[in-house]
């Protein structure tokens, strides 16, 4: 890049939103990305850092000198700075960053940077305001005025002990409709919800939102704050987890692949699809005890894809319903046997209507009513093993305390294998012999 | 249900969050959910209904009489009141209802039921704090200790001109650092972030997230003030938004089913089943191109359920990927060529990992090394082609102004097809002839 280049690009990185920048810089190549990192200003550094996914946030923190990174750090909250630092493999170059923090922020940030990344404790921050809970409303009234300025922004006020116990909160809002004279915490919720700080962000996000809250308190063991966790954190919690719950589903493995070093992406890819080989390969087995029928009857063989795609469509139908479900709380274990019936009900409906409107397409395309017939009872059945497995699975899955998506390969695969052996068996006894 | 056991239920809904009801009410069959109803008392109520998903909320609206539904309405906030009213499809039934609100609730409910459910309009509630933006703190701090009961918590404050136009926002934190004699709009944010009621609600939620906002105001085209939108709003729609993404990439309509009448569920899923009964016809089409083929070596029949498995997932693993990061932001249209070219990279290398171990299985299991080298191209050809049209079917859609995730369908369809196709072409021209 030539200067005249260098200040263009200078002048478009000041103008825009670092959002916007990250949108930028997924437009380049690694090469030309390293070659815009030294433009970016440690302002832009300090917003654009935590936003990055985690491969231009590691590009970032290889390519730039300890210095601008320490810079930006120092202009981040303390859970930003935490979670930037979590990138980092090498616990020295991290030990080095840390050095430019004032030492107050170090200790806050190192301790945020013990608590893993999905936890409470991952994505709380520890700056907060709280007094002590026996003032009256005019001294915190006094204090807000003098607050430090790396506050930002606050919405409730933590009333704690003098050991720092929590033992109320406030919001802004009704500490303004107080009498002056009043002690705060004759009008505070005196148990707010608060977790510990290795719950995990999945619960903490269900809690704001059946709590309607703006901010949750992070306490120890024994009730001291450690920190709060604010709505905007809890945006970021629900996209990853939906994100999540997508990638499992979609057989991918966590984390957004698409600025990732491709040798990563295909190693992630090609394990989930070996995964799949190997059900396939199960498939393909229970198939080759038939190779005798398809050869008598290759039609066999060219209708074996419907049946295939459509009770696959079934299961994975039943089984995104049902993860979803388990995923929002809406079902509860309890609830399992109910589930499983339903879904196996919808599933015998849907083989009855789907079974006929392909009996009577293969009865006109071979023309043959008993092929027909044959073909709308292997998909009959392989629906109702569709709403089955598609809901016993996920329930199994939640039971054993495993991530519940990551099984979709099971549901196709248990389709597919009713399907096929279903028909072959019944063309094989019926039509063969 | 005897007095004894209404009693004990009547104890255990006081003692419950209207969301564990919820779930309770899911055990139950839709008989003893109506026999529950009558139980709940109108402050119950009024938190459970914009709670509930659309089965249990109408089941409740046919179940309750009037005067206790209306109850329940005037004790909502109006955004609250307007989500409930929607699921009733009589015009007369919800003006009936209406009239139990008083006066002036039922305009700002009426002006709501105008707007679209999923846009800034249909999630806003009327019920926000304004100002004259040239007045001085001190009179804003009076106004606010007498400000109506039923603003139940604020983080903003909206400074509006004498005709309700927007002028300028300021939380109330930065409010409470500012001198008593100083006019407010000083200190303001002149140029807040804010949307006409037409914005869709996934725009907000972006917004939301860029900008870490705690509230934002909703404007008509002049800038008058109409509403506001608050975090735990914008909960429920990443939530939303992402089911919805998720449901579609899984052949399911909108709407959770789980409590739907099942004719309801049926109807709904058999139609997506019926598309994907054509799609997979096609596929068996082409697969009947080479019905003697297989008549003459079943082997190939009992081999393709595996490169259709595995191209399927792959084709899911890249559409899934493309989708999501349309979804986010992180993949913009102008990226299109890049983005189908790295996928199509990784479908190739996917492809020599896969095939080569396919091949190696193959060549065991039927003695027969042709026949492996054959559904090894085969399986690389597929994985290719299932990054290409993984990332282009999406990026098309969006072109076009369809919802990506409504196109997986035709993903498997296309890589299906050309699994299928190259191994049974390959196989008739060199192992057959």
């Amino acid at each position: 890049l030539d200067n005249h280049e260098q200040d263009t690009l200078r002048a478009l990185i000041e103008d825009h939103h670092p959002r916007d920048i990250l949108l930028l810089l997924n437009l380049l190549s690694p090469a030309e990305r390293r070659a815009v990192y030294p433009l970016l200003d440690e302002d832009t550094l300090a917003e654009l850092l935590p936003l990055a996914d985690e491969a231009v946030a590691r590009e970032l923190l290889h390519t730039l000198p300890d210095q601008r990174l320490g810079a930006a750090l120092a202009l981040m909250d303390s859970d930003d700075a935490a979670d930037v630092l979590q990138w980092l493999d090498e616990e020295e170059r991290r030990q080095e960053l840390l050095a430019f923090l004032p030492h107050a922020d170090q200790a806050q940030v190192r301790g945020l940077l013990r608590y893993p990344e999905n936890s409470a404790g991952g994505i709380m921050q520890s700056e907060l305001f709280s007094v002590p809970a026996k003032w009256r409303v005019r001294r915190v009234l006094e204090k807000l005025r003098r607050a430090a300025q790396d506050l930002e922004d606050i919405h409730d006020i933590y009333l704690v002990d003098n050991r720092g116990v929590l033992n109320g909160v406030i919001s802004l809002f009704q500490l303004l409709r107080m009498d002056p004279e009043q002690p705060v915490i004759e009008e505070a919720e005196t148990a707010p919800i608060s977790v510990t700080p290795d719950v995990d962000q999945e619960t903490v996000a269900q809690l704001f939102k059946q709590h309607n809250l703006a901010s949750m308190p992070v306490v120890d063991e024994s009730g001291h704050i450690l920190g709060r966790i604010t709505a905007d954190d809890i945006f970021y919690v629900l996209e990853e987890e939906a994100t999540e719950d997508l990638y499992r589903l979609a057989n991918l493995s966590e984390g957004s692949d698409l600025n990732e070093v491709i040798s990563r992406t295909v190693a992630k890819r090609s394990s989930w699809l070996m995964l799949n080989l190997a059900l396939s390969t199960i498939t393909s087995l229970v198939v080759g005890l038939f190779e005798d029928s398809i050869s008598r009857m290759a039609a066999l063989a060219v209708l074996m894809p419907i049946i295939a795609n459509v009770g696959g469509v079934g299961g994975i139908q039943t089984f995104t319903v049902v993860v979803r479900g388990i995923a929002l709380g809406q079902i509860d274990l309890n609830l399992g046997l109910r589930t499983i019936a339903r879904q196996a009900t919808i599933g015998l409906f849907n083989g009855v209507i789907i079974g006929t409107a392909l009996a009577a397409l293969t009865w006109w395309r071979f023309d043959d009513p008993r092929l027909g017939l044959l073909i709308a009872i292997a998909m009959l059945i392989s629906l109702v093993i569709a709403g089955l497995v598609g809901a016993v699975i996920p329930l199994a899955m939640r039971r054993l305390d495993l991530d519940p998506p990551l099984a979709s390969g099971l549901v196709t695969t248990a389709t597919d294998i009713t399907a096929f052996f279903t028909f072959l068996a019944l063309a094989t006894a019926f039509l063969l012999n």
